[in-house]
């Protein structure tokens, strides 16, 4: 059996957050998780589809963890799911093939159950149906009553289900050229043509089981799912660990399900209060709060910072910040004083521009969002939900309540007022104060 | 012998402090310590005088301390003390009557001298005089070398008073009736009309005692007398309590009088410096540090936050903010590093504007005063003495010099200036700065 | 012989730092370092140079260490050099002289060189001559095979160097009364009239021997070299050491080179990370982190506080501060969140406005320079390298990228838009979010 993991998508819709396939979840990205996953039911035969912008990343990668992945690139990204799995046609043959969505993260009980399913050859396909319990804008499986798929019906709309089951990118299909075959029948080359091939093998009478799932079933769509995601990783460490060389101040505090990587160091009075991820080499320092976070390699999360419930990228500098529920790319770095907000003062639901239409994150937390190589000023201040592109420096001083694009610089200007000073310094009152003191 | 505590006083120099019979002390409102005061002397008969405003909550809480107190409206809140006087005579009928100001707080002593004249025959009415060394601009007792009151003079002007004695509203009357009836002599409706009874009564010959008293007396009649009665109130701490189900982080310092109530939990390295009291089941986090303060119940001091020498309500959110010498109402929250200026840049005494106009609070230091439902966004600067009104929603990164109304969402509005980055960030500078960050 | 030691500079591009002469390292003025490294050679006989803006302090500080010490005044500054050693004529009349610049540091083996050399009678006058392996802007010796020199050439650009010796100020000349009359000689009042002398001295065949040196040479020019001439003083501390009457919270952490002078107070959790020099009686609040920096007398770095590589004068507040890199005058104090930027967003050499002109101070990392009497208001933030004059208050929550002169009044302009606030605080809300901080 092939395995053909699709992770060809540009994330459009998570820019500036670099490509989701890349993003470090327990210090490895999220593409290594999967692979390792696929491995862990003894499946080696595996091809992943890459696109353009990600394929020596795919590659280099895949050559650490087994060189005979094999690395296909998709030309045209625009033909979705159908395209890569003709791109790997040549590679996948006649053989059976499982199509994996290396965005889809799911429990090992899914992968068991389509491959248990499998083994019955009275199935021709089988398709992870993720039961769900309220109204999602996704495929639904529409079932028959000996548990055949006979169609997938995209966003029905509430109440119109055909069934409680979406279709989740786990596919098996016993013949690989079969399924090749069905989508070349198909001659649109909009985005469900591969959903439209598994009508025409329908059609032609193959036999699609739905495989009904009840785990999880995360997703990276939009940029605050990257948080979502991170939390279902951390949730999975357990106690403290620590790699080699690492720091810890005696002073210091390490509470909760924390994992600190090689060559962490940990300063006097820093609290690591888990479930969190601290990358290689990164430097927590004196009076500096982590929690709920993931924090990449070789970062500085400086002195009195606060970072909660936050995925940062690596090479990320920090001094005398609050970063909450914000997600930061690699290179980053703030000025004392700055501040993400990840609260509305009215604590509504937080808005974010994405491809310009405003979508509604869902919650009422969310900080800010921003690509690589950004750069702050001191005592910047950044609104819920406001993304930042790469490369992009925001000056000192401003409260920044828009998106903005890559390769900026962003800066306010300040008309000071310069005037005679009258007043002189009382020292005599200055004793007094200082005498009440005491109490510091 | 009955007791009238005056609590329908509206508080209208403290807005938009709320009636502050109902603030917090020690976790317990103003008029609930008056009222165990005056049964710690076996006075049982209790009638409080309260107004539209406040009486629901009067009746609630002497429902609770002792069924038996009773509580009487007083509807021409401008008729002040006379009127509640006339509100609650029938309840009075021809008992003697103790007439008690809710908001002056004594010395335990002051009851004990005025009860003790009163068990002499010889004085129709005894009448507290504090003892004062400077100047003060109240009511002074005019006494005859016999001790008996001739007259009360309001703001005789400093050099011109007839004695050192102010008078305070601890009032003992041997017949009710007789006040009721002076009272009902004096035609005019000004806010003196009580005073001039006394007159009326010593007109018609009654012996009217002035009972002279050195000890401490504090009141609310400014927004920053509240920081004062507090001081008072936490000053009568002693050691280190705790109530039930408190957590202390072992690296956090409880040190001087401190007054943890049930169900606080205070987080790694924060610290506590007494005197302070914390109300119910709020949290001090990580880092934060409260000093000669009470904190109201179910607060959150968020990291990094110092609370100094201020009143803070219940439900308030704090985090990395700088809270001195501040009045902060309930359900407040201040995004992360919202600051209050609590001393001018000159040193000059601070003004604050109190029904039009600028009174000077005789302090150098003095933080932000605030109503209920307030909100701050982060980085925002409140100056010295500034009032924000209830339900008022303060934006980020702005100065607020100015009061603020109830109900007023206030904003600042920066202009951004975007250009071309021609910058890069230089990755071999950033490496030699790390090799710098040792001494973190 | 006769020390004739030179401070009567007037450190002009210091401005608004204050004299060199007397800015303290290790709790010291940098002359009484001068005088003592002098005195430590059994140099007795010293006339220390004034000009009318210091006289008074150098005459009291001589009579502290040794009344024997003469003090002279310089009328006109503009004649240099050759003015000093006029001005100190009649005191060295015709005894050896061994002029010495208070503000270059050196090695005690520069002197030792120096007074080995002197010991030669075959010299009538010995230069130290600072072996430099890069070109600097200075004046070179021009040295003959047999040691001797005959000439200084004052900057002769890079590649043109007649040596890779530069003329340091430790001057011994056998014959005083031979230097002065071939000052006299030079008509010229420039300011290298002394150096002119010099010519003179070898063209009349004085033999002037060039002593190499090869140890540090520290000076201060540009306010920047404070930094550098602290670090050089930090660095000769051993381990930690502390006055009398110092009080060191057990939860404080004190680490590397560091000296507490009497009366200093370390309070809960507070760090110093060495090398450190806190002066006396000084406060170091909670949570505050001191590192590779001097602190003077009388100083409280209030709670939460972070003062890092910075040189702070007597009597300076901080409060919830960010000073990196900086140099703050005496009596100075900032408001919560006032932060220094110290690095640029691009990270290139910070510029420095001297005299009217862009200095490169040639480092990267450079925060506020500020003169005696500054105050801040909160949530201010300064450029890099920005410098403060005397006197000068700068406002709330503004950016200060320009100097300031001494004595004015620096405040911005924030116009606040006022509008109804529609929204309600949502109890329910907050209910939930008060059930996540669990993490705190």
């Amino acid at each position: 059996m092939k395995v053909l993991l699709l992770a060809a998508g540009r994330s459009k819709r998570l820019k500036p957050v670099q490509d989701k396939n890349f993003l470090s979840f327990l210090g490895k990205p999220l593409i290594f998780h999967q692979i390792a996953q696929i491995r862990s039911f003894g499946l080696k035969d595996i091809i992943v589809v890459g696109g353009k912008h990600n394929l020596n990343a795919i590659k280099k990668l895949t050559a650490e963890i087994d060189p005979r992945i094999k690395v296909v690139e998709q030309k045209d990204l625009d033909e979705g799911m159908a395209g890569a799995v003709l791109s790997a046609s040549r590679l996948i043959g006649n053989d059976a093939v499982f199509v994996v969505s290396a965005n889809d993260v799911v429990e090992d009980n899914a992968f068991k159950l389509i491959l248990k399913e499998a083994k019955n050859k009275g199935f021709d396909s089988c398709i992870l149906g993720k039961r769900v319990s309220s109204y999602f804008p996704g495929g639904y499986l529409k079932v028959r009553s000996n548990g055949l798929i006979s169609g997938i019906v995209e966003k029905p709309g509430a109440g119109k289900e055909p069934s409680k089951m979406i279709n989740l990118v786990l596919h098996f299909h016993r013949e690989g050229a079969r399924l090749v075959s069905a989508i070349k029948k198909v001659k649109t080359a909009r985005d469900d043509r591969y959903e439209n091939a598994l009508g025409v093998l329908i059609s032609e009478g193959a036999r699609m089981k739905a495989v009904p799932y009840d785990g999880f079933w995360r997703t990276i769509k939009y940029p605050w799912h990257v948080l979502e995601m991170m939390n279902g990783f951390l949730n999975e460490l357990s106690g403290i660990k620590k790699g080699r060389d690492v720091q810890i101040a005696r002073s210091a505090v390490i509470k909760g399900k924390v994992y600190l990587a090689d060559g962490v160091k940990i300063m006097e009075n820093a609290v690591i209060a888990g479930p969190a991820y601290i990358g290689k080499n990164t430097i927590i320092a004196t009076n500096a709060l982590v929690r709920e976070s993931e924090i990449g390699e070789n970062c500085v999360i400086g002195f009195g910072s606060e970072i909660a419930r936050s995925h940062l990228g690596n090479d990320v500098w920090t001094h005398s910040n609050y970063i909450g529920d914000s997600i930061i790319g690699n290179d980053c770095s703030f000025g004392s004083g700055t501040v993400t907000g990840n609260l509305r003062l009215d604590e509504a639901n937080i808005m974010v521009n994405i491809e310009g239409s405003k979508i509604d994150s869902r919650t009422t937390k969310l900080g800010l969002i921003t690509g690589d190589g950004v750069r702050s000023g001191i005592n910047t201040s950044f609104m819920p939900g406001v993304k930042i592109g790469n490369n992009s420096f925001i000056g000192a001083g401003i409260v920044v309540a828009q998106d903005v694009e890559d390769d900026k610089f962003v800066y306010g200007r300040t008309e000071l007022m310069i005037k005679d000073n009258k007043a002189k310094a009382d020292k005599t009152r200055r004793e007094a104060m200082r005498s009440k003191v005491k109490g510091h």
